[in-house]
């Protein structure tokens, strides 16, 4: 495309409102404008690059799916049937037609979806299925932000497997989660899937699909040698090696006014791995909703896990700490509490178990112990996973060790069961020709959110540094000296023809206007590669060439030049 | 495509609530399904369709417009700007979200558009610029009907030009006139560019893009030599050669019971085109609000165009019939009323002025007269083009004749000048340094309108005929006697291999269904190229080939196949 035609729309100025650097970016590259709160719209710039992503899903979704459309608006009452149209909130958008009928504007299509499958669904014979679609999706967020991130209509590709049993759901789920990945790495984004808990859509089985960038929302722990992912929540603590033999004695120092972990590390010179910290939360009640008190031992370097806490059969949910008082009546006092000599239930999480010769309270006011040892000097009820993953603990799957980063969710797949088709009975016959309710699967990935998601991982001060395969243009020719060199903008035209021939996506920046500006707009749009046509380089038989995160140019030849472009 | 992973929802009945055509066969052929009044899913065949025909429309548009999205929902603000809020009427769907804040289900674009250019568009630089999209909407029709073509969601292909003059608008105009011709030409249709008149919207200046089907809504009248097309109620009605000279004697005749022209002219033995109607209508009022009347003449077998006529200066508008009263004042009786010895003024239309030796009305009860003459009996005030062109009239560019045929709208280019822009204010600065307002023009195709429209017009007793543009697959291979023929399946594979890799759009029916089942199917669906795979062609190196409006099938060696395949 020639950039004369195209809407330019950047801003050299970061617009106020934008709190995201992909929000700011999309707005100064003119990718997007805000329509109203939660609304944009694309400009040119910004659908070249939703088409591409969008374009990618579907030719990856067409190997073992069917595209189909359904509406953006929905009829109340299948809501009503699922259920959701109570459980949803005010993120459902209802409104009533012009006969006063009920409708909502679909943030998800699992309803209608069903009761399409219902209709032409007959036989066991017609599964396993698997419908998709690429549509446009309204949530009534409460307070949109982060523009295209968290915006009230945005693009979903949506997908619905339907199956006779959870084996066949198994099957495409993880034909799935290769498609996924198929996708995401055309896409040429950094991600991970991690294992999800199933959040309100309900199910037994989900993936979430995260792009890897330091402003996600989510903590994602993975191994660094395999494809183990997981939640930082979720991520079960794994602890290498056994409890070394005890050769230190125990000792009661004082620690007065040492209140933190940190603290008392420091003032006896011990490294916090090498401390524990007791906490006393509550016991499950008894019939008459009497409870104990439970202590929960860590290594004073990790953090509780108050979902591993609360599943532990001892221990009540949701997790309660002990009051002042209920301390108070053990004899203990917070912020000296050791595991020795409790008269209540000691779990001690994996890591602070292997522990020896290590540092604790010593259930006296303004003293701690050194030289503890479990079984000499204190005793274990049970050891259990309750902290949270941290930076370099084994990973679970035995495979390399634990990273920890940030993510943005940008898919999620979720094997749904029964849910949907148990309420809109949704059945099909069987092979013994009786009727059954089918298992469903759903897979989602937010297109939208993915364009902004690209942009939170790939940046500089410059702009955006698109991943080539969604790009706006592949390749920028900028003419040298525009105004009065015909012999470049000849050679800038003859290249442009020649690579869109050889099928590259290429802008021509025959703007009028000085190549400090194109250079700075190209960088700010986020081109990955630009060549300058010069009448020296003409001379010279060679092209100025620099890649997006290039810090210098290169001169290279037209053969160079194109191996370099294909990347 | 392999069929077996096909959805295949094709039913055998017609559905009862189908009223048209391309209704019944979208939902027989499984193209959609209805999810509540006017609102359609769009199963997997129709998608693959549907995504074609937007394909070839983006491919057409982006040689000169840029591709934007903006989103459906829309704040009412901006209608109110416009003045449409209180203008649409209840087609224009409302609704208020979380916050209470109204907003509409957008029906169209204008404001969004020309509000985005208020703040994008800063000098005439910036001009011409042609935005488009490709884009869900909804109009909440009172009686949505017609499956797909007049539902309530549908997707619109709309674009939004802007310029410094009318010169300039015109330009772009005559540009998207050809692309639209590009665009229907592609998508295998018979159409024609009408002029039209510009409704609501406003403006000066529009074109209407019909598909040509007998079950369209609008009369279209073309000529058979030349673009000339025009909405019948539009186009002008001229008139070949000049009057003959008088033959015949003026003679009374008696004519009692004959009351319409074929009743008279098959009393007195002569065609209708040889005799004329009489027509008193109101002529303009004065300041008092007083009027006489106008005696309107026309051909026997010619209609009166009330918009023709509403625009003589002599006539009221609206066109109003003398009444009863009215006519018995001027000593006349309806039903045998003629154009002679009139106290009122007399406007001939062109056909009926340049008759001789003609029959009338003799202004008296029961009587007609033969042999009338202009100028020799009855006196002529005007000579104007007042009727309905008919088929056979001269086409008024003077190329061709006039032939009518029924017309499906699908596009709309209209010249909006400023009225959006206006009522918005949306201004850029001139080449003098001063802001002026910008003057548009306006584009829509109905997207999933003319997938409606092709099977209107391509369509036999057994179902769609897609032009091959369009078509689900270009080319079913059907392997014969599948079950027990190995051979068959094997050359039908690898037929399809071959056929996919040279580019065509193949669906391989390898369903476990009879032949005959497998033919109705693709027969049904609108495949256009049928090939059978059969022992016995293997063997004679032949392929049993059928085109979709082939009455009977023939052998094809496989060269001679290919060349039929690419049409």
């Amino acid at each position: 495309m020639r950039a004369s035609r195209l809407l330019f729309a950047t801003l050299r100025e970061t617009p106020g409102d934008a709190e995201v650097i992909s929000h700011q970016l999309m707005l100064r590259a003119g990718m997007i404008r805000k329509l109203a709160t939660g609304l944009y719209t694309w400009l040119p710039l910004g659908v070249r690059v939703l088409n591409k992503v969008a374009a990618i899903i579907r030719e990856e979704m067409n190997k073992s799916a069917m595209e189909v459309l359904m509406p953006v608006t929905q009829p109340i009452e299948l809501w009503e049937e699922s259920g959701r149209a109570q459980a949803y909130g005010p993120e459902l958008l209802r409104f009533r037609d012009r006969h006063d009928r009920p409708f909502v504007l679909g943030p998800t299509h699992e309803e209608v979806i069903t009761d399409l499958a219902r209709q032409e669904l007959k036989s066991y014979k017609q599964l396993p299925v698997n419908f998709y679609q690429v549509q446009t999706k309204f949530r009534d967020e409460i307070r949109p932000r982060f523009g295209v991130m968290r915006s009230r209509e945005f693009i979903m590709k949506d997908a619905y497997s339907f199956h006779a049993n959870q084996a066949s759901l198994e099957e495409t789920y993880q034909g799935m989660y290769d498609t996924y990945h198929a996708i995401f790495n055309r896409l040429g984004l950094n991600f991970r899937a991690v294992q999800a808990d199933t959040g309100s859509i309900g199910g037994n089985g989900s993936h979430e699909f995260h792009v890897l960038a330091d402003s996600g929302e989510d903590d994602i722990a993975f191994s660094t040698e395999s494809d183990f992912a997981a939640n930082v929540e979720m991520a079960e603590a794994v602890v290498k090696g056994t409890r070394p033999a005890a050769t230190q004695a125990l000792q009661v120092v004082e620690t007065p006014n040492a209140k933190t972990i940190a603290e008392v590390a420091a003032l006896l010179n011990v490294d916090p791995s090498q401390t524990v910290k007791t906490l006393l939360v509550r016991g499950v009640a008894d019939e008459d909703g009497k409870y104990s008190l439970v202590a929960l031992v860590l290594r004073g370097d990790h953090e509780l896990n108050d979902i591993k806490a609360e599943k532990l059969e001892q221990v009540a949910a949701p997790l309660t700490f002990a009051s002042e008082d209920e301390v108070k009546a053990l004899g203990l006092e917070a912020g000296s509490i050791g595991p020795q000599g409790l008269s209540i239930p000691v779990i001690v999480d994996r890591a602070a178990s292997v522990l020896a010769d290590f540092v604790a309270g010593a259930n006296q006011a303004g003293k701690h112990v050194t030289g503890l040892n479990w079984e000499r000097d204190a005793q274990i009820t049970l050891v259990a996973d309750i902290r949270n993953v941290v930076n370099g603990d084994p990973s679970p799957d035995g495979k390399g060790i634990i990273n920890i980063k940030r993510g943005i969710e940008v898919g999620h797949i979720f094997q749904l069961g029964q849910k949907y088709s148990e309420a809109l009975n949704c059945k099909v016959l069987g092979e013994d020709g009786k009727p059954f309710v089918v298992t469903m699967g759903c897979y989602g990935i937010g297109v939208t959110r993915v364009v902004a998601a690209a942009i939170e991982q790939n940046f500089d001060d410059k702009g955006i540094i698109w991943p080539q395969s969604i790009a706006p243009f592949e390749v920028a020719i900028v003419p040298m000296n525009q105004a009065k060199s015909p012999r470049a903008v000849a050679a800038a035209e003859e290249l442009y023809s020649e690579l869109l021939a050889a099928g590259f996506d290429v802008l021509l920046d025959d703007r009028n206007e000085r190549p400090g500006v194109k250079f700075s707009d190209l960088e700010l749009i986020g081109v990955p590669h630009r060549i300058v046509v010069s009448e020296r380089g003409i001379d010279a038989g060679t092209f100025e060439y620099k890649g997006r995160r290039d810090a210098e140019a290169r001169e290279l030849n037209k053969a160079d030049l194109l191996v370099v472009l294909k990347g």
